[in-house]
Order: structure tokens, then sequence, then C-alpha cells
């Protein structure tokens, strides 16, 4: 595998992170990050996590078929501008970080048409609360999936390249088209960031809970809801750019979410009564779908 | 403190965890036990947790005044029933560790009247997904809260009997009335295991979903939503227990969540428009809730 010169355009904690992984399984690479921040690029200087760092406003003219690869680590949105500025020819791979695929692959498939070209879009599942180059650890990507998914007329030489960069980095990794990855992806990672961000809304907005919360000299809560509140409120700019990519699938979650919990609402009468068979069954199904959705057996 | 001898009636993985921390602070208290099977007999009796054990049909006609304190560590509803059969006077001290308070609550004002009298209900807050005596540890009830609930007319002396007990076992203490005590817990508890239990559920009901998940060969969930499904399911006779003590409470908190989820995804339009401000709004107070609930700053 050839990756003398890597660039990483955008590096936060995920391109960061990766630079730190080349470092370690590529030693001899040579590696460029741009960002858009003085800030940024002095952390990353400082931490050695770039050979050569440009500013966005320096890098306004890229020759792209400098690198062996090029990893999009920035904002869907970022990413969308520029696929249709990239070359049309040249062995040069690209890859993106994104955490949705849809309008990503869209773009790429629109703009390259039936050419043959090296894009294949890939999405490592390894969020973290923590944001920014100095964040960046070494062993973030380790056994983590990488999911790969490949925009049409990608050739199968760059899938299997970037399969095997993403292996050698530590990941498993997994091919998706983009269509399942954004309707699972709003399943398992979007819809649950939603309900524990509007759990502590709707606790917080209780007045007897407030009350005690406010007067007790520690948390009143258990572990469950330490584990549902994780990751409520994080990084807004991340969350609303993955909203904005996949809101079709995010709305259609939220829509069975809400399904579901009317009809559990509608388990309860108002005399006292409710039916504690089916409220046995929702438990028993719930057993059944997180035994196979987290592969406990 | 005398505790030369307790009772504890109704011995699973709280009572007998009750057991191994009462052996460990107070050694030289002779420890009863009154359960329902066989099973539970032989394993308290092979693990030590209590000198006597005693089956419910072995146990018709009990004679509280022999202990000093007597542990009521069964589902509520059988609680309610022994309530109305307690001595109306004796110095025994009479505790529970049920998850609601206001069934029980109600049920010693309305037997004991104006009488003093030496009922405390506690909840210590240390759940697991384990169950039985087989599970008990040691260190179960160490650093965790326990809610005491005092009902009208309980002794103060046995308030501060039951708080110093607590304390000595090594959970930290604090008071709440009934009403607010369920309906906290119904914010800060039992919805948290009903979205966690429906999560699950949404996530499984969606066909591509579950056919990723099917043909990958490990999970493809994130940290996320490993979280957000840990109690999924789990102990349905405990939770349908619960669900029927603290119905009103419940189903108030289910429809504030049912309306937040409107409220949110009616911040998409269906022309791909959506308000950007608000949801920034919803994730800036998320984390102020966050932050206020579990006293992270």
């Amino acid at each position: 595998m050839n990756l003398s010169r890597v660039l990483i355009y955008g590096m936060g904690l995920m391109g960061g992170s990766l630079a730190l992984s080349i470092r370690q399984k590529f030693p001899s690479t040579e590696i460029s990050a741009v960002v858009r921040s003085e800030k940024s690029k002095s952390t990353i200087l400082n931490k050695q996590l770039a050979n050569f760092v440009f500013l966005q406003n320096e890098f306004l003219t890229p020759n792209w078929s400098n690198y062996d690869l090029v990893v999009f680590s920035t904002p869907v949105e970022s990413i969308l501008k520029i696929i249709p500025t990239l070359p049309k020819s040249g062995d040069t791979i690209y890859i993106d970080l994104g955490s949705t695929k849809e309008t990503i692959v869209s773009a790429v498939e629109s703009y390259f048409g039936d050419l043959a070209h090296n894009y294949i879009s890939t999405h490592p599942m390894c969020g973290s609360e923590q944001v920014g180059p100095e964040a960046a650890i070494e062993d973030l990507y380790v056994d983590k999936l990488c999911i790969l998914t490949s925009p049409k007329s990608a050739s199968n030489t760059s899938l299997e390249w970037v399969r095997s960069f993403w292996e050698k980095i530590g990941s498993w990794t997994l091919e998706m088209d983009s269509k399942s990855h954004d309707e699972t992806l709003a399943y398992l990672s979007h819809l649950p960031h939603v309900i524990s961000t509007l759990l502590v809304n709707v606790a917080g907005s209780n007045s007897t809970t407030k009350k005690e919360i406010l007067e007790s000299p520690k948390p009143i809560t258990g572990g469950g809801f330490r584990d549902m509140s994780r990751i409520a409120g994080s990084n807004p700019d991340m969350w609303i750019s993955i909203f904005k990519e996949n809101q079709v699938f995010l709305c259609q979650s939220i829509d069975d979410l809400i399904q579901q919990l009317l009809e559990f609402r509608n388990l309860f009468g108002s005399n006292g009564s409710f039916d504690e068979t089916q409220i046995r069954k929702i438990w028993e199904l719930a057993m059944v779908n997180k035994e196979e959705i987290r592969k406990l057996k």
C-alpha cells in the first residue's frame, strides 16, 4: 500500500486522531493538514499531528493530485462544495469521514457520472463529546466499525484500498449503500441523541423534580438516568449538520417513536387499570431486540 | 444503636445485599429472612446471608416484636397487604425498600391514624439488572442515595434511627415527601426505563436497520446506543409493579415527552427546511439541564 503523502482536510478530533494513527501505522508517511483557525494550526504543529499545516485561505487552489490519499474531515455541507472541484482523473484516493452518506454519494455520482473514480465515502463510528485537535487520541479508531459506502462508478481497486487502509488503522469494516446507511444510523444513532437531549429537558421542565434536584447536595439520579443522559445536548453544530443531511429518516424514526409512546400510554386506563400483559410483551420484545442489536447472544 | 435482631422479609438482590452489609457493619447482629421459594432458602443458607430462613408459609403468624428492625424487601403490593397486620405498639422499627412511596405511605397513615409509630419508608437507589439472593453484593448501598419518607405520626426518633442506620450501611440520605418522591422518580427513573425499552423496539421495528444488524458480524451500534439501551427490557415484574403504583406520574411524564417530541418534530418542514435556531436552543437547554440534574458543575 503506497501512502507517501496524505492530506487531511479539516483536522479536529477525528482528523487529528487519524493523523496519530497514520503516524503509528505508516511512520514514513508525510501528513499535510488544512484547517480554518490559527489556533488549530498551532495545536497541530505543537502536537506534531502534521508535517505541513495550511489555513483554508492559504489553500484556495489545491493540487489534490500531490497526495496518495485525501481525507475530508469537515462537516458534510462543506464536503458537498468541494466534490465538484475535484479532478476527474488521477490516482489519488478520496475519502470522507461524514456521519451521513446520501447527500455526499449523490454529489459524487452526479459529478463523476459514468466516469470511473476513486472516491469512497466512509463513516468511522467513534464519536466523542470531545472536540478539536487537542483532544486527538491515537487509538480512537481501534476496534471501531468503519462503514464503507461506494458510489456508482467508484473503482473496485479504490474500494479495496480504502478497506485495507481502515483495517490497517485498526477498524473493522462493513459495506452499506448510502440510503441503508442513513436510515440505519437514524435509528441507531441520531434518534438516540434526540431522545437523550429531550429526556433531560422533560425532567428539567418538571417543577417538583427541579426543586428536589436543586435542594439535594448530590445527584439524585441512578445509573439509568446517568447512562440515558450522557450524550444529551452535546456538540450542537455537528448534530444540526447531521439533521440537515438526514432529516427524512430522522423524522421517520421520531414518528415511529411517538407512535410507540402513544400506544404505550394508551395501555394505562383513566381508572387506575392497565394492560399488564401487553406491557410484559413490550418488555420481552425489547429484551429480544436488545440482544439482537447489541449481539449479546 | 441497638441492632441485635433484624428480619429481612423478602431476600432477593436488595435484601441479600443488605444482609451482607449488616454482617459487615454490625457483625453481632442475628439476621432472619423470609422468602417464597426453597431455591432462595438454600441459596441464602449456602451464602450464609441469614442465621435463620423461613418460607412464607412457615411464617404465617409472625411475632414482629421479636426484632429490632424489620425490613420489607418484597414488591410494593405485598407490603401493602402486610401493613394492616403490624402491631400498633412496641419498639420495633419498620422500613421498606419500595421503589414508590405514595401507596405505602398512604397505607401506613390510614392504618396508624394519629397513633405514633416507627414505620419509615425508604428507597435505596441502587438498581441492577441482576436479580435474586445469588447476585447479592456487600457494597451495593455504599455511596448510593437512600431516600427517606416519613409518614405522618412516625416518631422522630425512628426517623433519626433509620437515617443513622442507612448512613452506617454507607448510603447518603435525603428526605422527600411521598408525592414528591414518586413524581421525581417518574422523571428520573421510570420514564428513562420506558424510553430505553421503546427505543430498542423502534430500532428493531425498522426493516432496513434490522437487515443491516442481522447481516453484520458485530454490533453496528456506537457508544450512544449502547448506553441508551442498557436498561431496556430489564426486570419486567419489577417495572410492572412500579407502573401499577406510580401510573399517574408516569403517564404525566410520558405526556410531557410526547409533547416535546411533537414540538421537535414540527421544527422540520416538509420542504427540507428546518428551524436551526430552535434546535440550537433545545441543545443548549439540554446542556444546562444535564449539568444541573447530574451536578456536573
